[in-house]
């Protein structure tokens, strides 16, 4: 919850054994600290415009209108915007009652591999909250790319790499023209930006000088 | 792993003492019963045509470019279709360290908040895994929608109402048109489906032939 920014944890009757444990835990102070108890589902959704159960698995209540995750999470964060939403897990063992169902305006499915079972319930709320705070556009923009290095910048490493072939006797490249063509291809297809191109010219000039000392020598 | 449909875990040194113990769990045959351990990342990913680490931090190896869990998960599952792809998690402590990131061709981020530090290991497992398995178009389309009630049923109803708040002295329902309009767009707004609109008839008729009955007895 905190990792994606959700601060309102309310549980309904839970397992004091663990529940103390968890909130004197060392990281707890946020969410846990405030955490607030309840003895009924009703008590605490009750100031919610919209209570929303998560089940794992396939249609079972069928007077509710199940939604996969992704479609849910985005009513969810849209709501969201005017009033509190309960979004609501039942215990990892037995999930949530038809009883607690009943509160739900509608169901949604996280679409996990049935055959599995039900879903850990603390990566269970990760995938949700995830789902929720996801943004749509960040799927499509790329990243900054690092300035892509320029022609000149491979030809002169083209250049170099020919000369070190050249001296190793790896091909005559200086006098192949068809070589010359496949080498500077090569390194087109490298995709290397300004700074990694960068970096090999001065490798390749390194190696130039001590094939050049090492045959003067 | 298992919830999202990906079987194949490896492991590099891992805390023998945890993992003999998952090992022996009982829900634990199919994936970690396969685990492979390796002594180091570079044997571990050597079959893998694209390597990604994984962090829930923001930019620190500058060197690799860093994209969010929308963009990179879709680039992986284009990927994994030609060819297998090794996710990359550290330590839930430390996480991917120097060494471990130069095997990788790029970083993944969680858009999780900075502020909270670290996510769990199994949670940033569940929402990366989520993020591949994600299908976008379900984000877009409606689940089948119960067949909506019709205009005649939701005008039956309407009349049963209007005759209810009648013998009740609520309101003069079949004198006034106005009120008889009031009552027709309450009705509508319930947004009700065929099946629902049936129950609610249900209950006007039962609720009728008692006030019926109350005033001839």
């Amino acid at each position: 919850m905190s990792n994606f920014g959700f601060s309102e944890l309310r549980l309904v009757n839970p397992y004091e054994v663990a529940f103390r444990e968890a909130r004197s835990a060392v990281k707890a102070q946020g969410i846990l600290g405030t955490a607030r108890e309840y003895s009924s589902v009703a008590e605490a959704v009750s100031d919610c415009a919209l209570v929303v159960g998560t089940t794992s698995l396939g249609p079972r209540v069928l007077e509710h209108p199940l939604r996969r995750l992704e479609y849910g999470g985005k009513l969810i964060a849209k709501k969201l915007a005017s009033g509190p939403v309960a979004l609501l897990f039942g215990s990892e063992k037995f999930g949530l009652s038809n009883e607690d169902v009943s509160h739900c305006h509608w169901l949604m499915r996280i679409p996990a591999r049935e055959e599995h079972g039900s879903m850990n319930l603390g990566q269970a709320v990760a995938v949700c909250l995830y789902e929720i705070i996801r943004n749509p556009a960040a799927a499509k923009v790329k990243p900054e790319a690092r300035r892509a290095a320029e022609a000149r910048e491979l030809e002169r490493l083209t250049e170099r790499l020919e000369e070190v072939l050249d001296r190793s006797g790896y091909v005559h490249a200086r006098v192949e023209g068809s070589t010359r063509m496949k080498i500077r291809r090569l390194v087109r297809r490298l995709n290397l930006n300004a700074h990694d191109a960068e970096v090999w010219m001065g490798m390749l000039r390194q190696i130039l000088w001590k094939l050049k000392r090492d045959e003067s020598g």
